[in-house]
């Protein structure tokens, strides 16, 4: 296989999972190759990433390198959970609505949801959930878990998450974060990542890095570890430990021990921007017609309503899902590989098909 | 990280997933890069996948790549049961004693052991468990699995696995195969893969690629449709579907579509068979004392007892693994990148501890 | 134990499961005691179970005893379904809110679950997770669960069933009904028992004895054999096979070969009927205040709000619960033991208590 | 159904589960009758439960009462474990060939097993399995269940059982002891229930009802409360929470406050005696050829193996059980309503049938 199999020069608006590798992680892999190193984490490279993730977090946490999302959603609830705890969750949640079922199959955690209009959870929405402890009929809710930035592309403020942070630990329950987006949302909030996690309260981190550059590699990151336990036990029995994990580490090295997971989440959020300002401005000055924005754009993805029609009309040049088929409502996800120009051929083609 | 941070010319013999990438895979993977493709395996990578696993295996065939073999393992087993079945397995198969209980906990399955010798199950010794069928208190037998070749660096023939193919399906079970070394098993029997798989009546097999070169990456290959339900919705739900599959699907490809999965199997295997050689040369003229095999060396693992000490004192320069402590008796792996003056070294340092 | 440890004389409105044993059912259990028989199911009674169950629900039909409600439930559902099964059921339905997860955690059944005003769902409310077939994403929504009459008090129409089970198989998709109060839904409706369950497409049953009479026991009664696979197998991995079962059955006979089950059931429905009619005459010449009733009463369950304070006056003589603490809406159960005295008297103690 | 449907003056030699309900068992099930009592465990007699299980076993135990000994097991022992626990048992225990793997399915636990003789374990069988704390590979054991009576109708001393206690704690392990016939052990032992168990460490009891004359009912001892969490949760999400659990607490006050579960073992075990007995006196005198006895007859239960053909013809006559059919092996269980009569009118026909 010395040429691609796809052309290499496409890219769309589906998700940021389409995109492929930075170079700067293509170069960490290669770079942490050859010669032997000990399989299952007992590796240079995994040694390395405690202390980036330190940098970043603080003293005194530890990652736990994991394949993808959902594998650290899950194997990270179930650490925080005794058998008979529940989750309570936003019910777009990616852990309610795209992993198959995983948290109730694999790790038998009962989700708690709770309808919202922008993917984002309150403490009001909280307690409608938050009940019934001691009751051996009912779930017991001991875990609150957020997504930052969300499915919905909206952004929890710090103070938001302070709130929600304190409210869970005020009923003594502990608070998940689910971050495969987690750089888009320190990018547009211009904070650190700590600043809105282990300083607010989150207990454990889901750190996404596939979506953000990354071949494939994501962390379970231990914020407080009293919130959780068994973790070394719980990757390996639910099939989530990488044998040569040097490599998966090394990914999230070349992201965090630097800028690059902020250059990349800075860049897709900027995309979106441009996308949303583009689209605002044809509608302004009558080059667009009858889109709305459904969310605010606040990270990297751009949720709109759109003509009849004109999803499937765009769809023959860029790829994107239907978010809500039923109301036209379309999601257009940029990536840290989406450039202006695709921005601009995509606002051009919005015109051109809603100007019909 | 411009620099590795380890010394990339130290290699050992703990495991052949201590080694790294082969440089074809690496290669593979670049390739495979820019772009946007589909998530989830809509990819073109994993299409063309399809096509180089029928051309080993026959058409008809259908290949899930997950992350790793504990992955490949217990979904492909799931997807061979229903909920009430159990699985017969030597005892020493990695699915018992090596996947932190991974088949119980997660895919529900019971597993019904027996002791053998050298790691391989016969028709007499899976009858020994091969009973009770229609009984709702005993877990119902309805799937064999083996493991080609063994945790033992054993191999079974292809008569042999003819004979345990037939034996299970006359008393209406299934045959699942752990090909986690399967290309070392192929290289050492010389002959192709399907010849011991799909040609004598393996149904499901889970195809290793990681311990072969690869950085990470197994597929479940279906290699009887009847034998299989659900994997699709297995594989999400089990954790072991990627987003940027394309990559996986790259590696395999990488190994399968040209004959690297060949080479570098045959390379191990000889380099288990040169420290075999070397080593009972150094017996036969007294320049090596006291280390005796404990099974024969078929594929890329050599299994010894060694006099008290020194394996202790080998470690301080080669990494390997005791494999029962209590008799002294230890593994030695040989991988990919092992080379021949690794071997020609090792088996110096042995002379050295062992004429003490 | 020559004395109750308890006054037998007290009777509250709680729930139908603080009753005891009807005296006919209490004989049945001692009718089939003395001399041995086979354990396990290979009984007499649960031999002429069968044979009671076709005379109710017609030919074919398959019952099997099982402990207690939730086991009914979850056995019954994880034998309609593959494991990337999920269900779809209201959000008030005792699967949900009651059974403290078992469906998630025992069966790894995911529920998508609907708000509803009286606990039915409708053709409409089921179209709200039913999609998404063929979506790895998304567990399948495989089977629809109704209970009958609901968890508020409430009652499909044999018409209403129709719809749904006609709406539900149109898409694919299996019927489940939890029929905890089965028989208080047939004394209301004035029909058969197979009138709105096996007429009208209902696959798979859960029948209830425990609320109406029995000691302990119920059964899963498979009305559509292609509907379910395992039950055997499924009912023993999960706990709810009674070893001297024919002491299960027993209890099932007595209720249901002749009308007790449909006496009981009468008389526990009227006399919620009683108590409703009480509390309207009441509130309609002053002589009670302020109690509003939230759902109809097509039941043994009346469901109202109470002014502030009643409640706990009220349960310094009478035992009931909470529904909603927030809204003041209280529960008030009848069961089969319930007199006319017992109803006069609670309806004369909330008279005294709202004219405060 | 006022007559029983099978001949109630049959008994047979099959299992001490064919057997009905004694007299006085059923007595207090209709004494527990009449009124209301809170439903879940909340009622008096649960609460009496406690005082007199505080009688058997001192101070500080705590009762749950489940319907049958497999919820006792699965229960108990997934209280005992974390997630990624296993329990060390003899591969004759009824939680590994008895129970549908349901330890696995339901509960999640690996079994870690060792073949014994006897049904027994030692300390030093105990070591085959208890290795590898730390290693995520392995499923970690931190619990040994053994059976008293054991599965082969066996006992282990008092000092036996204070061995293995030591032994599975000096290791950090908790011990757990299936007592599906406890009773027997303690007639047969002449000692307090106490006495080998928790005085010597027993950590979780099943306590056996069902077998020794009640209709359904065993009860999750806790002996130690630090070695048990969440049962109150894990006793409903796992299906065995009885809501009218007054019936199954007076059943076990039936046996327990007062001696009748003395009475019943003493005579189980006394017609278990006699059979052995009087077929030794047999084989003697001549009378008898060709039978063996494959266990020690300690408890309720005579191993032993039959001339060909032997089997089959008793069994025209006598219920019971192949427990080896491959050795003409079978298993005649003595019951609490097995009369002299029985046992004399068996060894007749034993004696009849082997005189051929």
């Amino acid at each position: 296989m010395t040429h691609p199999l796809h052309d290499t020069t496409i890219r769309g608006f589906a998700s940021d999972n389409y995109s492929g590798i930075h170079p700067e992680v293509l170069t960490a892999i290669a770079t942490a190759n050859d010669g032997h190193q000990v399989a299952y984490g007992e590796d240079a490279y995994t040694a390395r990433l405690q202390e980036v993730m330190a940098g970043h977090f603080g003293e005194g946490v530890e990652a736990f390198p994991v394949f993808n999302g959902t594998g650290a959603n899950v194997v990270g609830l179930q650490s925080m959970l005794p058998r008979w705890g529940a989750v309570i969750a936003a019910s777009t949640a990616h852990i309610n609505v795209d992993e198959g079922g995983a948290p109730e199959r694999v790790a038998g955690i009962k989700l708690l949801t709770v309808p919202t209009d922008d993917g984002k959870l309150t403490p009001e929405l909280i307690d409608r959930e938050a009940w019934g402890w001691g009751d051996e009929h009912r779930a017991q809710p001991l875990v609150v878990s957020i997504t930052q930035s969300t499915e919905l592309g909206t952004l929890y403020s710090v103070d938001e998450l302070r709130a929600i942070a304190d409210h869970t630990h005020s009923l003594g329950m502990k608070l998940h974060l689910d971050g495969a987006r987690i750089s888009n949302a320190a990018a547009s909030l211009g904070v650190p990542l700590r600043a809105f996690t282990r300083d607010i309260g989150v207990d454990i981190l889901s750190f996404g890095g596939t979506k953000n550059g990354a071949m494939l590699g994501e962390a379970i990151v231990v914020l407080d570890p009293d919130a959780s336990a068994g973790l070394t036990f719980l990757r390996k029995l639910n099939m989530q430990l990488s044998s040569k994990m040097r490599f998966v580490s090394a990914q999230l090295i070349a992201l965090l021990d630097g800028d690059l997971w902020l250059r990349n989440a800075t860049h897709s959020n900027a995309m979106a921007q441009r996308l949303r300002a583009g689209v605002e401005a044809g509608l302004a000055d009558g080059s667009i017609h009858g889109v709305a924005f459904t969310q605010p754009t606040q990270a990297n993805g751009v949720f709109a309503t759109v003509p009849d029609g004109v999803a499937d009309r765009l769809r023959e040049s860029f790829r994107f899902y239907d978010w809500d088929a039923a109301k036209n409502e379309v999601r257009w996800m940029c990536s840290f590989d989406t450039t202006e120009t695709d921005i601009d051929a995509f606002i051009e083609a919005i015109k051109a098909e809603t100007s019909r």
